[in-house]
């Protein structure tokens, strides 16, 4: 008796294009493709680890982490919250999958914002969910829109991801257009899931978030991007009362808890400890946007939006080269000529189409290396 | 408009009985409880962490893990298996969840032991499926019949999970009966599930895996009991070559990858530098286990089948004290006059019903005083 080997829900679930990609790529490719910062965990930590870890107790925690934490967490947050209000996850990833298994049912409906995070799309999928996709159109520098948002609920609509600063694009989400949503989200009962990641990853104005402006809401938030600590996989939600519980539940079952000595690193750093390399990493992320925009400029004739956070660009490619069809085709020649990583826009839903995101998170020499051979193949394809 | 707010595959999922009882007890208590060892970190290997830090890249791992750590777990197994059967999870309980997700569909059957570990029901259960008891029965000293697996299993199964040493009752699983049931699941197409996590703590003959006599089979392993290292959240899981693909696809966008540093430590621990600390572990929990049976004889008259392997004591409390009319309430009795934590038999399944579980993973001091206090409550109580 043979029976069907693979559950529905993984179906037509693979490797995201991202990693594929980056799986293809050798140590000789000038890698403008990977989705973390190349900074090493601040030194700060690591000698207090050394100092201190014969001290720890490194065994399970709390399901949802140490109470300690959860604390300075909801102190931190900006928001009315207690500790009670946050579990530990395993990073954002975990965050966000334990988030919709908990309140995604078979067939209701999540709104994502296209272009975005190619894993939000399979995660709904994987809770039983239909993702349905709300522009952000270049027109508006990827900045949302409430209307948009608007057009895309239906009766089925059961939660949307928000995600800014926006990964490929780097565009923030105004306050204007946050408190507008908040107030239709909280109408129609859909829960808000702010995807914070890259919020500490900002240039001018700090972005705002949506929790400011609503209950129903379940943030987002890690060490990884903001700390360069994505090894550590140290995350967290802050939620409503009603939705910890369940949600802890799950994560329970999950993972148990979060790694203890990454929630021990997570005191320290949030305690401000490491607080200097922090701001140090986002100055240098700063003028490695400018300067990439600089190089952008003198190699390429390609167009793009000036990105308020993260430490992506999102280059304008298939304009100039129409003949290739789509950014995949030009990032995979970009990749065999060039040796040169970059991430097709297409990965990020339709939206994200004719654009390749390269990363400023690399060195500035690898950066002026990486655009310098897209300026090449640019003209080469003339 | 209001939506039903929690997803139906949570509704009656709460945290298992037995953190809910770990919770309740305060630090006055004597936590016989615990669901793991009480040793520290091996110092081996926090010397190793010390020493090596600042050489090591503490970034994302890719998603299936370390290359050099799956190696060196294909080549530890025993099995017929590659580096590419394995992916390092978040745990023994992310690889069991990712598992589960990825083979089961909404209403296929799960077979689980019982008595059994709690959390098995309720990741079936979150995963969609519908889990099904085969019982281990008292008057085979618990050990797993073929019989009574081959009873419980319709049309429906899918997949069985085993778990051998048994939590609760300490319980190995026979090569005989094993080979039996190996050959019964290949004919009949069922996925077999292998929870090994206290393979390495037994007291007599090593247990046997059902891996050495099945293809179609999921081994999951972790750092956690074998070398006291719950908190850094280290498993693994070995399968065939067709399910490791979508099971790296879940796993993620479930954590991404396990934490780097967990990876690190396990290659050194895993390579056999802590093998002497390990081993010295076992052989302390082998004293234990002789010192709390003579605890039980001398304090109690309760009977109790010696356990082979893992850190628990299965003791027969009910038909002491049948005007109880259950093991949670002994259980939570024991608690609020003796102040010792105990888990009722109830938590593992109906076949647990009857029990109490202690665990000798605490100290000579705190068994001895646990069992005084358990035997005082068994008198007074007369």
């Amino acid at each position: 008796m043979v029976k069907p080997f693979l559950s529905d829900r993984m179906r037509g679930i693979e490797k995201t294009l991202l990693r594929q990609i980056n799986d293809q790529a050798d140590s000789s490719c000038i890698n403008l493709g990977l989705g973390e910062p190349l900074f090493p965990t601040p030194k700060s930590i690591l000698n207090h680890l050394k100092e201190k870890i014969d001290d720890w107790n490194l065994r399970y925690s709390r399901n949802e982490g140490l109470q300690e934490l959860r604390e300075l967490i909801a102190e931190n947050s900006g928001l009315q919250v207690t500790a009670d209000q946050i579990c530990i996850t395993v990073g954002a990833e975990e965050a966000l999958l334990s988030t919709l298994m908990v309140v995604i049912n078979t067939g209701d409906e999540v709104l994502i914002p296209d272009p975005g995070f190619p894993a939000y799309e399979s995660v709904v999928r994987i809770a039983g969910g239909v993702s349905r996709n709300y522009p952000l159109y270049r027109e508006n520098n990827f900045s949302l829109k409430y209307e948009d948002v608007k057009n895309n609920i239906s009766i089925k609509t059961k939660a949307i991801i928000l995600n800014s600063p926006n990964n490929p694009t780097g565009a923030i989400y105004t306050s204007e257009e946050l408190v507008k949503l908040a107030e239709l989200l909280e109408q129609r009962g859909i829960i808000a899931i702010s995807d914070e990641v890259y919020r500490d990853i900002y240039f001018e104005e700090r972005p705002d978030s949506i929790a400011n402006y609503i209950q129903n809401c379940v943030v987002i938030n890690s060490l990884s991007k903001s700390f360069s600590m994505t090894g550590w996989r140290l995350g967290w939600c802050i939620t409503s009362p009603e939705l910890i519980k369940p949600l802890v539940n799950f994560h329970q079952l999950a993972v148990t808890c979060a790694p203890t000595i990454s929630q021990q690193i997570a005191l320290f750093a949030l305690k401000g400890f490491a607080g200097e390399e922090k701001l140090r990493n986002i100055e240098e992320l700063k003028r490695r946007r400018n300067f990439s925009m600089s190089c952008v400029e003198k190699y390429t004739d390609l167009k793009y939006v000036k990105p308020s956070g993260t430490f992506y660009l999102f280059l304008d490619v298939l304009s100039k080269m129409p003949e290739y069809g789509n950014s995949l085709k030009i990032s995979l020649n970009i990749l065999s000529k060039e040796k040169v990583v970059t991430i097709p826009g297409l990965a990020f839903g339709k939206g994200g189409e004719g654009y390749l995101r390269i990363s400023f998170a690399s060195s500035p020499e690898q950066i002026e290396e990486g655009i310098r051979r897209i300026g090449h193949f640019l003209r080469s394809d003339l």
